[in-house]
């Protein structure tokens, strides 16, 4: 039996694994547990006052958010995804976060309230990593503060900018100015009056031999001139304002060669730095709302109010093994994302890649799944404003193509796992060795009746 | 090979398979064809202009809708759902019906412009079955010139209402007037002047022991005092303005008992006859949008632009393998539909009850499942308005709660399923007796190594 | 209402859907009734009995199967396949006969017993199609009275033969006389008595600079010096004796060049005539198996001695579902399948392809899956020999290989599909030309609110 | 970063998630890479041995198994998987065994070589836990030296014993004698001539008011007088000789009430314990049986000799997200596998019931599915002999109906969760109140627009 003591027995840690709980140290306890009160209680129930207040001003941040955050600022709750090994870090590890993360996706902008949300974490955990002091205190500083806030531009309409060195929006450099036109989709909206920044992925060398060379990564100031959002996109109908997600021209767009990153031409070093810990915030979100679906599901399922032929909707064996089947996806997606999350602390985030594309590829499936199911036991009323689940199966579906989309992933682990297959030939080819020699100890045809597929090789 | 000469090769009759085309009359052929160039240049290309006057004056049919619903009109594209045996019918049969629904389906609102959209199509219906020629003349008239719209009431928020015995909203009649009390969910929305009346399904005679002689129907005007809609219901965000969907309060409403279809406790009469075709018709325009965005996906396949490692899109023998599971069900789908439509036409509605079943259980999964997989191939831009496979999937996804979920179709139909098991039984008993015969005339042991599953019987 | 009759209410037409009906000519109806006579009363019943001689001497055909072959020629139930346009034909359409594979395919050796089953039927349509006279009288009317078995002998075990251009085995013509080199899988059990040849596709010209002209077709008989069949090959562990599939070597084997069929170089031209029939032919016999799988499922539910948990195994609303699910999953197949064999009827077997293919891919994916359903309902004994399922499963497995796995197929019906891409390319490119019209009309402008995804090509 | 040593890049240990690597006692590290040794080098190249032994003398125990028992025990390889809190244990924690019992499912039989094969493991749990000193002494003692094999009897074919207070099998105590009448199914095979005795379950007392006090486990030893094996059950066509499964008749079968267990009336007492660590075996050989299959596949994809449409079939990138989606499917059930281990390690095999059932659900549809797809993925000959992977296919097959089927634990997970509705209502409550107060505090109206589904409650 474990020798170091488990977590309270609080509603925060009870579907943890017993070897995450006991990796969870004393000082990580406690601020999960307020991360915890802080979403049921000033959160979740605030939700219809959020969507009042956005209902009246779509495209400006909401005061209530505004005085969340204010509140969890003081209570020490901001900016804890930044890993422990950063030293502006509150201090938290990746598994640690990681148990935050899932409580915060019981409510859609729970995250925000702590800045904790996509896509400040992977902007902040950039310039924390890349940034000259000056940078930082320029751009890094107020985003941690909350003051201000920012967006990462990269996809671009004309392009499979899935694959990044297609990306061709263009980035010359006169003398201490970048000049940049092109077209960009996604990155959060200029019409939100907050927004201070893109984090642009540019091409700056189209000509260079190497084509991991050819890009450069650079701060805009959301207010520059010639950068212009056309269009708000929506995904799935949702217009997700006041952040939303623009469609830009950029149209001789300068700024200053010092808002640069880490240098010409070394976007794709900056671009594999950032993304890894915020897929797997992604995923806890996930999971943390497939717990809030399965608590309404479940609610739904023992409401005497509604017994189709007579019986509770959870009397139906059917919705049983439904039940069952839901309970035992989210735990197991969440096994998948902590044991990445904890790899990431071990061995760090290079070799926590392949957990990291593991858990961005199936939990966004699962998890959408899960809460269609969710609103399927609920019937007509489960696809309407009823019930937050439409909400939440537009997030999961739309984690599905966010950083590229499932199949670019899955082909970048099926072709990092086919390099094992040579080694695996040379293994039967032993095998066949050693298979000679026991035939003939016996005194057994090795081509005949003992013939097997190593054989084949 | 067929004697009956085949349509022409119109893009209208491609994918119909070769027994449907025969089966297609004279009559039916040049007007499907029209149908089909109707959607492709009036409807289709139109669709921008649509969105553009909604979005000007949301709860108000726009006026694009309203010419194009006067020209269709003229054209003789009204009404052609209303099956061949009806006095008021425009002649086609359900099969040469669902041809059309195919390709209304292609356009959202296609079928509003020929007066063919839900729920006007079950309620013209169910008014054409079961109305006093006085009742036509007031309610059904104003539905077929398409001067006026109606909704149907049934679901409510408090109830299990997939099964509609449990249908609790209160009518008491005084007089000759009827007082109802309740809440009702969906319906087409109050809010939209154009709404006529609404058809609605209350309690009359609670402790009536027949439980399907409990309920009545009746036609309530939109306006009447008492009525109130709270809000509109969106569906995955969507509000479908203008009809839209709508959430509602009955508080001492009165309508006269001259407005009573059918007469008091019949109800569960109408509510059997109404809803069989309208479901071929929604299958059959889902079958339309998935060829629709079958052709988005195919276009992206080969869009020179979008190269993701230097290869088209449909180079990538994982996207020509996904297309050929998607050509293959959806022309599955089709023949599960228009098998459907051809058994009602032959055996009528109620033997065709279990196709009707069939489609609506498989269909929407299925299709919802396709342009699930098109929004996956266009990536990030495939879940925006850039394409319309969101507002498509949404309403793939809608009909599988529409008229009850699955899973009470499900039940239904496994449950007359399992009416053949005792026949089986008997079948089975009858081998085994032929089976001993067998065996003694060959010298086999029935009881030993002869021992087959029917022995356990 | 349809003016034909339909046929009258025997077993034999009850699940067939009202458009396949009303196309049995009346010279089909008993015929298919005789079948399902015949399989109920002569085959299925004894299984058993087939099975315990078998037991006792494996590799020779039952007596019992020699019997009921005779038999049922006496009844004029003898190659029922051969569609009517071959001269040699007793007359049934494909749909009409595909209606027979149905009822064979509830006994897994029925269709032997009425010489229907593979690859006799593959093989003497080939036969009857590309022999001439002599060879005919030779290799193809023993086949048809049934006193000459054959096989068919393509696959290579060390080539990726489904890609058939890769076949290496070597012709090489001396004289009048062809020495074949080389090693084959599949293809009937030499070790069978009874079988008379092997129609053997082998590499003549492998230089040929087309590769489709680098193969031949021809007559092995099948106790020719230099072949030896070095093992029975098994599926998922079952001989299939005593036909089973072999493994063979040849060795300078000889045979005369009149037994090359059409001339050298032509194996393809073959090839491509040979395989669509005989794939509708698995494909209905599947269907065949799903229903008597679901027979003994539903009478398993209805057990009364199996109650887990006090009720009916039917009686879990979870089982009441599934037997949905199977109920409809079995019918959209045969829509699937009868379809197929429709077209092939009017329009031939090339027009029929796609089809063809369609059912090759859908069903046998399908099959295994409701068979496998109907184990697990069987709890433990759904896998034990108590019940045929696991044969059929593995049957229905099987077919997924035969022919080629399904991943070639869905690849060749991709690449077509995507054929039609610059089509729908083109149609929206005359959607965006209209919709420039109609916004000028209304006066939108169709670059900004009005831009749809057409506007991005 | 973990300051425990993590265990040598030996490949034993590469696959295993970081927080179990740092959790293998410096104890169990040379143990596991013992294991990993004995069956690369001893079972997997002696496969074809193994078969031809067997081929020789069905129903006997091959020479080559007995050889490598008396071997591996010298190595102390025997018994490792009883946990070490029991006193005969080796000392190895269930999550250590697990490690082991993957690398043991590389090979079907090498568990047996290790006498960690079932059922010997439940059986030898089972008599380590109940039995008195003297039974120890007479069964457990012969078992863990291997001198003998056990198997356990509980299914019967005339009930739904899935639910195993349904068992009928009747047991009756005379003096010192129980008497023993009933058909039984499934239990290793009386005709193999090493096996010593059935563990049997019983109905001693079926009046016994309370269901789970009726049946008593007693020990029968095998050539007991009145015990006949009618026949052996194959398994979808396999003998699995010599081991088997039976079917059993006992016609007053005696054996002395010393044989009983823990006493009459308590075999369900016994049953709880047996099972848990068992079925982790199981899904740990599975997942080892599916790193196998998939080392096959990868070999296959990089077969030069193999190249449909002249591309290796690796290359082709569809085969790329299959070989993706293995590799992540079998990683993910390792992990749910490994934390049940370790959660009965910590809390005890009561506690770690859901998670024991989670992987009894999850892993074996997971697994066969993936054994599925490498067997397509080589064709023809995937389902032959030429490969594992058939037998592989059976064995994953067969874990889903063994200790009952799927459907039964899926009902008992999913009937333990909703205990937990009630809760998550109250909590739901909890946000309703706070909902209030937020609204009060922002002058927002409660009951309208930020009404949510809590407020339906």
């Amino acid at each position: 039996m474990s020798s170091q003591a488990p977590p309270p027995d609080h509603p925060a840690f009870i579907r943890l694994p017993p070897w995450v709980k006991s990796k969870l140290r004393p000082f990580a306890i406690p601020i999960i547990q307020k991360v915890h009160d802080w979403v049921e209680t000033e959160c979740i129930p605030a939700e219809p006052v959020m969507r009042a207040q956005l209902a009246q001003d779509r495209w400006k941040t909401p005061k209530l958010m505004h005085e969340l955050r204010k509140k969890a600022k003081s209570l020490g709750l901001f900016n804890l995804f930044l890993p422990n090994h950063f030293k502006e870090s509150p201090g938290l590890t990746n598994l640690e976060y990681a148990c935050c993360a899932e409580i915060m996706g019981r409510c859609y902008w729970a995250a925000q309230t702590m800045n904790c949300h996509a896509p400040e974490t992977g902007n902040i955990e950039l310039l924390a990593k890349y940034c000259t002091p000056e940078q930082k205190e320029k751009w890094l500083k107020p985003l941690m503060e909350g003051t201000m806030c920012s967006a990462y531009s990269m996809t671009e309409p004309d392009r499979a900018s899935s694959d990044a060195t297609n990306i061709g929006c263009s980035l010359r450099i006169e003398g201490d100015e970048c000049i940049i036109n092109g077209r960009k989709l996604y990155g959060n909206a200029q019409w939100n009056p907050e927004l201070g920044f893109y984090i642009l992925m540019a091409c700056s060398d189209p000509e260079n031999p190497n084509p991991w060379n050819r890009h450069t990564t650079v701060i805009v100031p959301a207010r520059t001139k010639g950068l212009t959002m056309t269009r708000n996109l929506t995904i799935m109908g949702y217009d997700h304002a006041p952040e939303g997600h623009g469609e830009y021209v950029y149209e001789n767009v300068r700024v200053p060669t010092a808002n640069i990153i880490l240098g010409p031409g070394r976007a794709f070093e900056i671009a594999q730095g950032r993304l890894g810990p915020g897929r797997i915030h992604h995923c806890m979100r996930l999971i943390g709302q497939c717990e809030r679906a399965y608590e309404l599901a479940l609610i739904h399922a023992i409401d005497p109010a509604k017994k189709p032929r007579g019986k509770l909707i959870g009397a139906f064996d059917s919705n049983i093994e439904r039940i069952a089947d839901m309970r035992m996806g989210i735990d197991a997606m969440r096994l998948v994302v902590l044991n990445a999350a904890d790899t990431m602390d071990i061995h760090g985030n290079k070799a926590g890649k392949y957990a990291i594309a593991q858990s961005k590829i199936l939990v966004p499936i699962q998890a959408a799944k899960i809460i269609d199911e969710c609103m399927q036991m609920f019937g007509g009323q489960g696809l309407t404003q009823h019930t937050p689940l439409p909400e939440m199966w537009t997030y999961a579906r739309f984690v599905r193509v966010a950083d590229g989309p499932d199949a670019a992933h899955r082909h970048q682990v099926g072709r990092d796992a086919l390099k094992a297959a040579e080694g695996f030939r040379e293994r039967h080819k032993t095998y066949n060795e050693r298979h000679k020699e026991i035939c003939r100890a016996w005194g057994v045809d090795p081509g005949l009746g003992g013939r097997a597929v190593e054989d084949l090789l």
